[in-house]
């Protein structure tokens, strides 16, 4: 096992804002995508954290990012911005769009961003908990190329789904819920794999299409619930890609040349709630509810029960004041990036 | 077992259509009901059909629906509408929901209803539907009292948080993902129950809390992928609920005087597609979409590849044709609502 390390939040996230800066990026731009990354290294999602900047690096070095685009603003309601994203780093796009469905929802109660052609999103949760933070209600999700099984088929055919939705929460900190729609996540089946620990039944095909609990030879996530989790999949991109003309599962599997080319679209949705109702007492029902749930009787003694996102608050507590965990490949593949001469290493 | 007869679905809701203009609803009201209980019955979904009728009459004699509500629109912008539905009948609050939305999205590419204080909402694939027919993405959820287990708990903490998302598809034929955020609904609870088969393990919970496979020890469900199920859930409250001011969840728990009774709160959501592209372009483009995926390689030979609906759909054309499959039990539960004396039976 590699020797890990704990890196300061702050200090990692200006090492990877000077790196995407150093790739071409603005600051700010730089910024947004750095931000994300520490910010779900922070709440414990490792997979869509600082491991990704090697793999944004290469599509970087391919164009499959683009680190100058060109914003184009395509449709503009007073509900609804539509903005072609011209394949800029998710975050990036995400930030916007968040930026934008505010300024919709103080408008008029409401503003959907429908992102078309944007690239990795990362963890939705960063965007949503943003909208929560300026007193709405945040709504995402996107629609990328196929990873997980449809239900009754043997083969990848839709993605995995996120979803995000967050609300204000008690004590000015929101409430997130962030998942996927696949009976596991890709980070839990590489987390299998490094362990050797069998997987439950039900969760992942082999790359033939055979259901398996071995992790080595699991390749193909299963949706959750079945046709729910797939349904949920094919759905979301029939909003997020189809109303933007973007299709994605239907030219994955086409001859088109640029047919499995990285890319997602996604829906940004914020609801004003101070339009509707008092925030404050929004907040106070909030801790009411969460009081009930968190005080029904446990399923095993010992083991609270938690609200969406809970985890990721405590980890995010923990890694704020301690660090954040980097392990010695992890390290050695971020020192491997290209870099200023005069840019330390943050560890 | 009892015997089952074919009632022709028109004949069936003119009755039932009848019955709740007897019981004091006007005509319009009534046909709303009448429509979206047939409606789930030519779907297939016979838990959400004219099974209710007797549920719904035994609601309005206790005044829990109401059947002359007094409609309040409490706020109203160009994207937003929030109405207090004063507790009529659930299909009524969505058939009107499904208007607003669409006369929003018309407007500014995108509308939003919330209701507020309505009773059960019934099959959203109804109202979804109807947004779909007139070329629009349609959301619904609904918020309701607690059915099922929290994550982590040992009795029921949230409702079953019913979701549909509908699209226009190719020939006309709406796209229909409609689904309950429990590992199993009520209706297949039911009928394991009457069959007397055991459930696999992981759907329920025996009245004292306690994971069970013997259907009739089962009582209550466990949320679809344990603890996003009911995350989804619990965020269907907050949104539906909490929002409009009127908890459901924490007002369940409490000691106020109405606190168990019956009521949901909802979201309807409409995206005007033709805002944003061609209309005709998106149905081509979903079907393209369906037949890659129905085209996949199956997992079971001769289990054909299912899009969301399509059960229902092909239920829907075979009623159509045949009628509708009334048990005696059912029967005898409509012929003894109380009805005008020259009201025949349909059957």
């Amino acid at each position: 096992m590699s020797q890990t390390s704990l890196v300061q939040a702050q200090r990692l996230q200006d090492f990877v804002q000077a790196l995407f800066v150093h790739a071409g990026m603005d600051e700010a731009a730089a910024q947004s995508v750095a931000r994300a990354l520490v910010w779900a290294d922070l709440r414990g999602i490792d997979t869509h954290g600082v491991s990704r900047v090697a793999f944004y690096m290469n599509f970087i070095s391919k164009g499959v990012i683009k680190v100058q685009p060109q914003w184009r603003v395509l449709h503009d309601t007073p509900a609804v911005q539509v903005f072609d994203a011209d394949a800029c780093a998710g975050a990036v796009a995400m930030d916007r769009a968040v930026e934008q469905a505010a300024i919709k929802a103080r408008g008029v109660g409401l503003g959907l961003v429908m992102v078309r052609g944007t690239t990795h999103t990362g963890a939705l949760g960063c965007f949503t908990q943003a909208l929560a933070r300026q007193g709405m209600v945040g709504v995402a999700l996107a629609a990328s190329i196929p990873l997980m099984a449809y239900h009754g088929a043997k083969a990848a055919g839709v993605s995995t789904a996120p979803l995000s939705i967050a609300v204000p929460g008690p004590d000015d900190e929101p409430m997130i819920l962030d998942m996927a729609s696949g009976a596991m996540s890709m980070g839990q089946l590489r987390a299998a794999k490094q362990s050797g620990s069998p997987l439950p039944a039900g969760l992942a095909l082999s790359e033939q299409g055979d259901p398996t609990t071995d992790p080595q030879q699991a390749s193909i996530v299963l949706p959750m619930a079945g046709p729910k989790g797939s349904g949920l999949a094919l759905m979301f991109e029939l909003l997020c890609s189809l109303v933007v003309g973007n299709s994605i599962i239907a030219d994955f599997f086409s001859d088109k040349p640029a047919a499995r080319k990285h890319r997602q679209n996604a829906w940004v949705l914020a609801v004003d709630i101070a339009r509707f109702g008092d925030l404050a007492h929004y907040r106070l029902e909030v801790a009411r509810t969460v009081a009930v749930l968190a005080g029904l009787p446990m399923s095993r003694p010992g083991e609270p029960i938690r609200m969406p996102g809970d985890r990721g608050l405590h980890c995010h507590a923990q890694r704020l004041r301690e660090g954040i965990p980097l392990t010695h490949a992890l390290r050695k593949e971020l020192a491997g990036c290209a870099r200023p001469e005069t840019l330390a290493l943050p560890w």
